[in-house]
């Protein structure tokens, strides 16, 4: 049964994110999990020259990428490390230009049913009002956990 | 040059709205604003068994019906009642069945540019843990106001 | 399994909506299933004068209403009308103003799997050239079907 | 005025992309516009390794930088090279796992306003029964073509 509190520590989870997904570290800004609530958790993505598009703006799939990333943090620390949940939705509203710094995800989940999990996450940067991007996201737990 | 805070009170902008959507009195529950804050507003809609679907829960157009009317008024009261803004994207997540009583609509502006409007608006019922719908609207605001 | 050929004829489907949704018939304008193929169907829903908002354009809850049918339609009419199928996202992106007369909604399935169904339904009127508005949906399936 | 037909060839296209978005040709698995029609266009991005996730499948963010290189494509096309357009919206339903080969996008234009572009993309790979992915993506365009 899914629960509303976390049930991994912020370094649990990281370590299961690091080896899951090995390619974040390298080639995209790295991922750091900042912090994990009840049904919340923050994620921040380090800037990377590669993820910069013309005009000295993000681009949108890295932003793609840390709204998933931090969707798929907060999923697993609620439900354990064992599921092999997938997107099966992604839905991203591009507000206002990010600039070339630190990225940060707020993620939230809106429900956590055993066989969907909706959530959303705000796209953030320090020193700028208001979110840069808004993405909602749909997840497909697999049957095992029903 | 759109304004963080309301520029028109509840009485004025329920009176615009009831004038602007006279059928919303007559035909889907009533909608009634309850709240508007910086960059927010609530929205209730009443019960009205005619938005009732098999089953006992509220019918998913009724549901948009309420995020719409949110959406439009939370814009309105920062732009003020003379646009013709029109909805150009909506997306919705039905999270829980709404049960046959008032549905409340919390409406957030997460951007209010000169072209563009987006907010979010969650849905909930008293009673119910957690969010019974989640939309993200976007509204096209009309030239005149460039 | 689910197929890729209905397993219903049009009048069998038009029948079990009818009870499904007997207030489609007495509310919303008529709804009528024109056309059954793999993957795909047609549904046509009657002008209704309930339906106007100011302007003589047609209320986006009613536009959803269609394309929610037509989704329900061509996803029952390939998996029988057994299944108590829930909408769980819906994306509309609005891209013209229906006039007041008999909107088509085109349905296709994109994906037909055990848990969930996703498709697009393209709304559309005589006369006009282009839709007037574009619908994704996803359904989720319910266990007995796996 | 928008045009339903392309006012560039693909060369012209091709040349204009590749200066626009050199990053493409480096990092990302190379982007090939192969086809352009009345509000259509087809591009297809080819494999690179580092576009794979664990379990052999193209990332998400990969997919979703062919959808919008392939929607600013068939819009470039039709509205010509001058144009800052900016993605303000994108609703990807995720489908099928793509495996490690090439991935095609075929897009089409919805709506093309004056200030709104819709349009739809379609990701499909050779020997894969129906798309792996589907996204729709709305772009703004800036105020000088009005």
């Amino acid at each position: 049964m899914p629960q509303h509190n976390p049930v991994m520590t912020i370094s649990e989870l990281q370590s299961f994110m690091d080896q899951a997904f090995p390619q974040m570290k390298d080639r995209d800004g790295q991922m750091v999990i900042d912090a994990l609530g009840p049904m919340t958790a923050t994620v921040q993505m380090g800037f990377a020259a590669h993820n910069l598009r013309p005009g000295g703006t993000l681009s949108g799939p890295s932003m793609m990428g840390l709204a998933d990333y931090a969707m798929y943090a907060v999923l697993l620390a609620h439900i354990g490390p064992v599921a092999l949940a997938v997107t099966t939705n992604l839905n991203i509203n591009f507000l206002q230009k990010p600039g070339p710094s630190t990225l940060y995800g707020e993620a939230r989940l809106l429900k956590l049913g055993r066989r969907l999990a909706v959530g959303e996450v705000s796209l953030l940067q320090e020193g700028v009002d208001g979110p840069v991007a808004h993405v909602t996201l749909t997840y497909s737990i697999p049957p095992q956990l029903e």
